[in-house]
């Protein structure tokens, strides 16, 4: 949807029409058409109407009725907001969980194919002990499939309470009521779950990128995004964008969340006042720039240049001080020096392919 | 501008053209322009261009040297962005204060009104103490004066710095440049200054709207607003709308200064590597929900209805034991229990006066 | 603990010894014992040494290789402090549930105590519909149960990796090594998982807080805290003290849980240059807030007071208006107005008795 | 003060006694005392007593009892936390502008004595055009001398309003009253600008920080520590602790700023319910963090060790890529390609040397 793609944040358009203003009013118009048990046409819709009763649907509502009289029965502003959040949400996640799945296979051979291959490890910055870029992109793949984990666990349910929760209304209009599902109009778990695990999605994105470039440094060169972004004054440069991009959304999804807790933290009475309405936006902008960043690093894993030749050099170069921890530990004249970093490269891409299919 | 209104953030209209794609746009050909030493006509710029080079100035840049070959010589990327943003954001501040200073107007009437208007006094929700109402409005003015406060004191600069601050193409090509003005390209000082002080202006908002919500519950009556919003199923209902929405924007506004802040913390080289990226969207969202808050505030105290005789009411009913304290404190048989309050609001109105003209 | 009990944060000495400095050393006391297969004394160690080397397990590690020379051998900083962790955290979080499961309980006698006590609903803080206070109970029940879901979910693994993860040192020394369990040293969802399962508590913990102060102000007066807090100069008054404290951890746990995900997405290298150091002390603050929160809410419940009186007066005085939604449904002469409240809260009831036992 | 050093936050005792438990009860203490006119003895008070007010100068408040009657008379609890924690707050930013003139004059020393020379400028990480050390050193001390203006504006009030603000009591009491200062027990500003001017300084912190730990990559080597933190496992590496450990707390602060914001944004009534209690160990980490940070990069400035020949190589080895900027503008043979770089060096220098004396 180009009429969402923004100036603001390069790359949203790869959240394409999720949370748009149209898939907002289409999934309102949706959640009154089944209580209905007809469908309803989606009308056009003043944003600026949603202001008066400080929701979208009490303008929506209005516009509905010019086409049916009965629209809204028993429903509350509350049940079709929500429910029709929970519906976005629920498509945003499925494919969120494709670029996952994505990333997943890209890494589970990038795992295989470079499981013996030597590098210098790094902590604190500074050269450590001998690794290998196998074992490294084993931690980039836990990441992804510790946030797929958690995006696997989320539930999207429906809100159908009526005025204050109790379906008073619709039990006067004798409605057959499902039972079993919670109500949820101030009790916002359902919200603040998939805000954690959206954040978990950039954490492990982030996590990816943020080696990217470090190891796309001129000085260190061992990685390189397949095609480098450009610069304005400088035309040979090459720029790790896709990486810069996704490391910038990873500083902002975790106070998106915050917010949302803070919003459920908010909750009071029957209907909060100012906490819910917090959350439509929030949950809006974590989800394109989560579904942004996953797609965004898809493509920056899929063309990834790894450089072993320059693992080597760094590895040699940083020299016989990185061997020393093995040697103090053993007589063996030639230590392998790496542990059983291999085993357990082959024990991640055992669970990725396990939990990927 | 109706295109940027959002369902997801009713009112959102209100900040009207301020850090639209549009405005952006505008802003940076305007840059461009003023370096070229001649007007440039705005072209269209697809948003999806701009990820390519991780900002939209590449891709603008490209159209406009369609145009003419000679524009952004010397320039980079940053300061066109960096100058783009504090001219939206000198023009968006200058309207945050001019809705301030209806407010401060506004509270500046109400609290000479009501500045012997008797009430009483919660803390910790109890009942404590008399007051007045005007002393209320008192506080509510103290915490706009000090918003705007720190408003007056921003400053914009431009950015002008070359590749990467050095100017030094820009000293090739001969130019006569400024001195004098500070290089900020990695140090956001002037970026998180004006997110801290929108904040500010936020949380006065929300310490009147707070009150709001609370004085006009049912049982209380002590405020209304004027026209309270509509429900979608119980027609009679007459919602503080407003201030609902005001409170919404101070959940979420403390978050977004606190991502700049952060993206200032990770400036790192002559141009970070996510941090920049990250303030645009969230300087954008910060400043209109700014906008928006206080030009609902604007309208809440416009139309403030004040219930001296529920006051009244409610003070009668607190009893004997609001009174307890000072007549613990003297053998006077009638205290005013009211202190230096009436002083303490003409101290407040004087301070309006003098800062709001 | 008294030593941990804090003027800046009333009731912190309820996290007793919980993520104290003692418990800190004494749980990488225990791991380094573990790993030795011989138990240590828990020796003095001044906090100021373990800036030296940026972690406390450095200069421990000094002065237990006072008492035998083969400690640590193979281990690095980052397993002792890790495991650590998260076996503090694993304690803290069963004394988070044994809170929870007593809150629960007291909830679930009060939901059925009042599964028919009638009061007004309130939504935007206005009067709505009619509903009862069983029914607000169970949303309160509804967001103990959702928190303690995901507390129960959580997993506190051990983390043994070495210098960087590929356990070098440890195979060189022919230890027998525990396979199939995660190295997480720079992906950090078990930290992450813990915070955002904390945040669940005190949301759910100030859901029931708001109401509590609320419903409490003297104009409703439908609830009191058992034991009002009193205050300084007013010595009539009752303060709803509990509910004021916990409504204070909710307003800062969502941001520290935001830290441990900003530090989650700085993971780099095979150990982090500041994310990970970041995660100690914000965990620490995350857990004992918590363990606070649902200690003062596990008094709270206990001793409500409720005032189905003032419910009902505050029902009657809402007067016809809060029917009308209900009139407008049916052509019966006296509609229940309750929906299936009753129903409902009998469904949360049960649930919390399959959950809590 | 080793009682606060803390385990969890390596370096916190250098933030000495500043917002302690002991330093918060002597202030309080000192209120009471100018209050009465006669200098009171600090008690022992017991931090557990604290919660059964909400706050801790009830408890205070019974034990100065048992020495002197009339001690508290006409003050309200609000009156001494606030006055308290402002006294507090003015020692600790007076001690953290010491250690950032102490900064300021070190790289003052720096930029002057690296003006000219040359290394390779760095932008999104990839080498971009030439520039000196020291206008990267200049850029560093504009962050300094930034977030010491916004320190150098703060203002501490005292708080005096009794009860409910209203001075009831104190007139009551016929006390000689100050006029002119402001009453802020329900806006916050004095209590955000801190917040907010604390986070300049860790952003500026972090700013060096980040430039120190990856200019001290092994690959790089520009930079090093002056005395690198030890590994508990490879004896030969030197770690860039102090730059981590200053990383560390810039990615706390902001969120700790934020809180504050939140919590002036739920002021309600004539004393928040809950808002003003999460002020108070909010405002105790964000001060001592700040501390610790300006403290380890005082240090870290002091034994900066510095290579201009790696830097020499490095931007030997970017070769004939960074000069093709230059090269496009002129067609002089050699240009300087550092544009202005020396004069915009003496130009911060010389507002550093007009600010810090």
């Amino acid at each position: 949807m180009g009429s969402m793609a923004d100036l603001f944040w390069p790359g949203d358009e790869r959240a394409d029409g999720h949370f748009t203003d149209a898939a907002f009013l289409r999934a309102m118009v949706e959640v009154e058409s089944e209580w209905l048990g007809r469908e309803l046409e989606v009308p056009e819709l003043d944003p600026a109407a949603a202001e008066a009763g400080g929701n979208p649907v009490i303008a929506l509502v209005r516009l509905l009725r010019e086409q049916d009289l009965e629209v809204h029965r028993g429903l509350t502003s509350q049940d079709v907001v929500d429910t029709a959040l929970m519906r976005m949400a629920m498509h945003a996640v499925a494919d969120v969980r494709l670029d996952l799945a994505a990333i997943g296979h890209g890494l589970t051979g990038l795992a295989e194919q470079h499981r013996d291959t030597p590098m210098v490890a790094r902590t604190l910055t500074q050269h450590a002990v001998p690794t290998t870029f196998g074992f490294r992109v084993a931690a980039w793949l836990t990441a992804v499939l510790d946030a797929d984990e958690d995006l696997a666990r989320l539930t999207f349910p429906r809100q159908l309470g009526g005025a204050a929760g109790t379906r008073a209304a619709m039990v006067e209009l004798g409605r057959e009521l499902p039972t079993g599902i919670p109500r949820w109009h101030t009790t916002r778990a359902p919200v603040t779950r998939i805000g954690d695990a959206l954040v978990g999605c950039t954490d492990a994105c982030a996590r990816i990128a943020n080696d990217v470039v470090t190891m796309s440094r001129p000085e260190i060169g061992e990685l390189a995004e397949g095609s480098g972004g450009g610069s304005s004054t400088m035309p040979n440069k090459a720029n790790p964008v896709l990486s810069v991009l996704v490391r910038r959304a990873a500083l902002t999804t975790p106070q998106l969340a915050a917010t949302l807790h803070l919003a459920a933290a908010q909750q009071v009475d029957d209907r909060a006042d100012g906490g819910w309405h917090a959350e439509w936006a929030t949950l809006r902008d974590l989800v394109r720039r989560t579904l942004v960043a996953v797609s965004q690093t898809a493509d920056l894993v899929a063309d990834l240049r790894v450089a072993p030749d320059r693992m080597a050099a760094n590895l040699a170069a940083a020299g016989d001080a990185v061997l020393a921890e093995q040697r103090s530990m053993t007589d063996d004249p030639a230590p392998t020096y790496l542990g059983d970093a291999g085993a357990y490269v082959d024990q991640v891409v055992a669970r990725a392919k396990a939990a990927l299919g």
